[in-house]
């Protein structure tokens, strides 16, 4: 029962990949529905003969002509429940805290930036742009200070990316699984297309010192949120952020200027940014020593662990997206990395003894989300299911009692452990340490 | 004064790439603003040497704590002009009619889903998707009906795409230009990702006849927009769309559910789909017939014109983007074509006599809007700007000269020619025919 078929397109286009019912990635592409008939194909459509001749009775948005055009479209009122899932803030705050993205409602790569996660430290300023300004300074030949205007002008990129914040899934590291669904859990990880200048070229132009290895990035919220960042980072994939998802960033994704690190956690791409200064040293901020760092079981502190290490989730099925009943289904997800680009994504349906390959949904782009999707014919058994990630690096997400070892049980940054769901004969999911 | 340097890398990263201060695209990308010292950098912030010890003086959105975490997120208040252009409603209707997305606003390959165009024949119909079907009936071997429940559990594919109308641009076929933006001209094209379910599942699975060379589309829209589409394309890459970047559809974009045909005129990607008929004919609806047809100017008309061809448009410069004097600016702007991939931009900065090759953002994506952009130093002079796309068939966009001549003057469709804009000395923009 331990056999591992992973990759080979099985003789039968209906025979497994892997235990429990999973399928080979490439039927659905190959060969359709079809191949499965002997096996039984979905079938979820209700026979329509009685009514052949016609389609169903004219329901009332038919008859009468609809609604207005908009200057700037939102959801259907029946998508209404789906929003970023608001934690409580920090006392005696609105804005402090986290909102997290719906990964379970979401599909794709994109996140729509009205459902992108929220992480603040004084909420989202209202800055105008007009009056902002960003100084660089510092170990410079001349110090700068950039309009919007000015920053507009100058040569730009686009790059899909995704951004976690470092505390994403810390509730995992807990001695009990949480019941809360995929969002709620994973949720401070979105993808967006970001377009904004290369920070390369503003140093350049400062004249920065080729001797000086750290810049601080310091934002104009309240809480004047502060990083050292690497110059190696800011010489290389650095982008100062002007657009998302093709419009001018959201307020509070940093509107109207923010730094954004390819792959590095989430708080070092600094909102509102105000001023990024060349330095010899780290600055040791606030934020970098009281906050962000992986408290460590001997006391000691890990300091400047940057990038977001490879990670996937299923999202379907997941807690509150129940299974309808024995019979075909997708498994989706999506997967991730700070190192690179998504390679492999497997499934497994036994809990982790079998796994099979899922499919990678085109286009494939570094230190962005991917999704992965793999054909899963469920008997109606209880049942765990697992997605396992690996990257250009050539890392694996580890099991969950492999980063606790590595981690310890102190730290609550940088989870990316492999997460099981358990599927219930009712078709209910949850969340398990398995 | 006729030379055209393409691509070759100049000797010096500060020698034209064509006349009037085109420069290699891959300046930028290689040796940075810095090598182009001699010839002036881009220099646009401002000494800040005299506080270079500190940031500008605190404003007030740093000294507050700010605003509150929020479930789903909108664009900032200093953009509330950037909005589709509302085009007037046709008489006795608000919902019948276009708009368009403001292209001069954006950069990248993404649209935000609230920004992607709209063109509506009888207002956005509100449909309870709990009460929504879809119908495949016709010649097939069993008739099915589709709850909206069922189609999420059928495997996805995600793609991103560019949708335009056929109508696009046709003030453009008029005798004078219009004096308009270029998204009021061209901003019935929009990109987003789109996730659903292949159509051919549907088809396979409702046994459609292989020898049934045509289905007929129905919208459950109050006009019941309906269009005849060939089998191949249904078997092909059309989807059943049911996401857009990400989240559920948008009521103005299909919600629940919508044809996709990438490529194709959008029009044919019926919305709020209700009914696939497979069929031995195509049907001749009436918006095949008194509508959506090419009039030529022997008085016959072409009809199923399908693909959109290959196509560009500078965005920035662009009338209402001014140039703030001379210097060294990036031409931006957008390409596509809905018969493959984009090969190749090229730009002209002398109305068309030189040409200089543009660089492509990646990724570059099949029917999916490209993003070019090039280096461009303008000493202040009168100066007229063009973009030329060439597509994966080798087919290149044509000159408006061209393309009246070969569509005539009677058609409103596919229009699809070089856009010329004038630049004049005091950094104002025009649309020309030139």
């Amino acid at each position: 029962m331990a056999r591992a078929k992973r990759s080979s397109l099985a003789a039968s286009p209906a025979e497994p990949a892997a235990e429990n019912g999973l399928l080979d990635r490439r039927i659905f592409l190959s060969s359709g529905l079809a191949a499965l008939g002997a096996a039984g194909g979905l079938a979820l459509g209700s026979p329509g003969g009685a009514r052949a001749a016609g389609p169903p009775e004219t329901p009332p948005w038919s008859q009468y002509p609809g609604g207005p055009l908009s200057g700037y479209g939102g959801p259907a009122k029946y998508e209404s429940k789906v929003t970023r899932v608001l934690i409580r803030s920090q006392p005696g705050t609105t804005g402090s805290g986290a909102s997290r993205s719906p990964l379970e409602a979401l599909e794709g790569m994109i996140t729509p930036s009205g459902l992108h996660f929220e992480r603040h430290h004084s909420g989202v300023p209202d800055i105008d742009p007009e009056q902002h300004r960003l100084l660089i300074h510092g170990m410079v030949k001349r110090p700068l200070i950039f309009t919007m205007d000015a920053l507009m002008r100058y040569p730009m990129l686009s790059r899909v990316h995704f951004m976690e914040c470092s505390g994403n899934s810390q509730l995992m590291y807990g001695p009990t699984p949480p019941a809360l669904r995929a969002g709620e859990i994973h949720g401070l990880v979105s993808c967006t297309e970001w377009t904004g200048v290369p920070l390369r070229m503003l140093l350049e132009e400062a004249g920065a010192d080729p001797a000086a290895p750290w810049l601080l990035v310091e934002g104009a919220d309240a809480a004047a949120m502060s990083r050292s960042v690497p110059m190696a980072k800011g010489m290389d994939d650095a982008l100062i952020a002007l657009f998302q998802n093709g419009e001018r960033l959201r307020p509070e994704n940093g509107y109207p200027v923010r730094l954004f690190l390819p792959g590095y956690e989430g708080n070092m791409s600094v909102k509102w940014l105000r001023r990024i200064k060349v330095t010899s040293t780290p600055t040791m901020t606030k934020d970098e020593t009281s906050r962000y760092t992986d408290l460590q079981d001997d006391g000691k502190s890990l300091m400047f662990t940057y990038p977001m290490e490879v990670k996937s989730v299923i999202t379907r099925p997941s807690p509150g997206v129940a299974l309808q009943g024995p019979g075909l289904y997708e498994v989706s997800g999506i997967a991730w990395s700070g190192s690179g680009t998504i390679t492999k994504v497997e499934v497994s349906a036994d809990g982790g003894q079998t796994w099979a390959e899922a499919a990678l949904s085109a286009p494939v782009l570094p230190r962005a989300l991917t999704r992965f999707r793999i054909p899963w014919k469920w008997s109606g058994g209880p049942v765990i299911v697992k997605s396992r990630a690996t990257d250009s690096s050539g890392e694996v997400q580890p099991t969950r009692d492999r980063l606790v070892a590595e981690h310890g049980t102190k730290v609550v940054f940088h989870y990316n452990a492999i997460q099981a769901w358990s599927i219930a004969p009712n078709g209910e999911v949850k969340n398990v340490y398995a």
